[in-house]
């Protein structure tokens, strides 16, 4: 019994590229618990949707849709940087990670991590990186990171 | 006298974006200060060079030449990131500083960080960051950064 409510889980629960229905599955509701995002129109989603789109397997970002619900429950980012050092090396960078409270503890971070992951694999990065608050340094060393260095920033705005 | 010293200075040490000639300035050869960078061939730099054209005003790669010598003495790069959160906004990644170690203390890797940040600001981001080790954190607060959150990695090779 226990594994087919693991498999329907599993089912219910897949990592997928984001669509450009997904704004009217919650997937900005979902970005505003990561971060400051007032509602985001129509065109401006879909004016960037097309953007990243246009970046192809450069710019990925996957979401985590509960069937069941028909609701966008996690979300993450990875870009590929393209770089002279490294021999014209690439790295991959994880950003925006962001799992709906509702649904925590089932590892559905520990999947969007893994799936950002591989892409950059796929795409010949030598490194992936992502920058993350001390609070969440143990959960991203369970997805095999280490912490490096420190992220240094300065805000325009 | 100073006065003429210091313009003769900023005659010589002028930031530029990368040209496909700095190649034979010692770019490469530059880069291998910061991290392992083998032998980059003609045709490697060329592709990676006229990808990162592609990108426009997304991928900007500068340099200080040293006009005297020829050299290339400091470089840097910063890409614009297109973001959904903060209503579909943009962040510039600063990567890859390195200022050549016979000119270290003319402030040259200021005017580097001054120039990727000023074009971050103009290419209309909220915010500029960048991954560094703490020994180098108290120069980048000089540059008017602050520590925010810390740098995971996972390595591939």
């Amino acid at each position: 019994m226990q594994n087919n409510n693991s498999s329907l889980e599993e089912e219910a629960f897949k990592v997928r590229k984001l669509e450009i229905s997904d704004k009217d599955k919650g997937f900005i509701q979902l970005l505003q618990q990561l971060t400051s995002c007032d509602s985001v129109s129509d065109k401006e989603f879909e004016e960037r949707f097309q953007e990243l789109s246009s970046y192809g397997d450069n710019h990925l970002v996957c979401v985590i849709e509960d069937t069941r619900s028909g609701k966008i429950v996690a979300s993450g980012s990875v870009f590929i940087e393209k770089k002279f050092i490294r021999n014209c090396g690439k790295v991959g960078h994880i950003e925006d990670m962001v799992v709906d409270s509702s649904v925590r503890g089932m590892q559905l971070g520990k999947k969007i991590v893994g799936f950002l992951t591989d892409h950059a694999r796929s795409m010949g990065c030598y490194k992936v990186i992502l920058d993350c608050s001390t609070e969440n340094r143990a959960f991203y060393e369970k997805c095999g990171f280490k912490q490096k260095e420190i992220q240094m920033v300065r805000y325009f705005i």
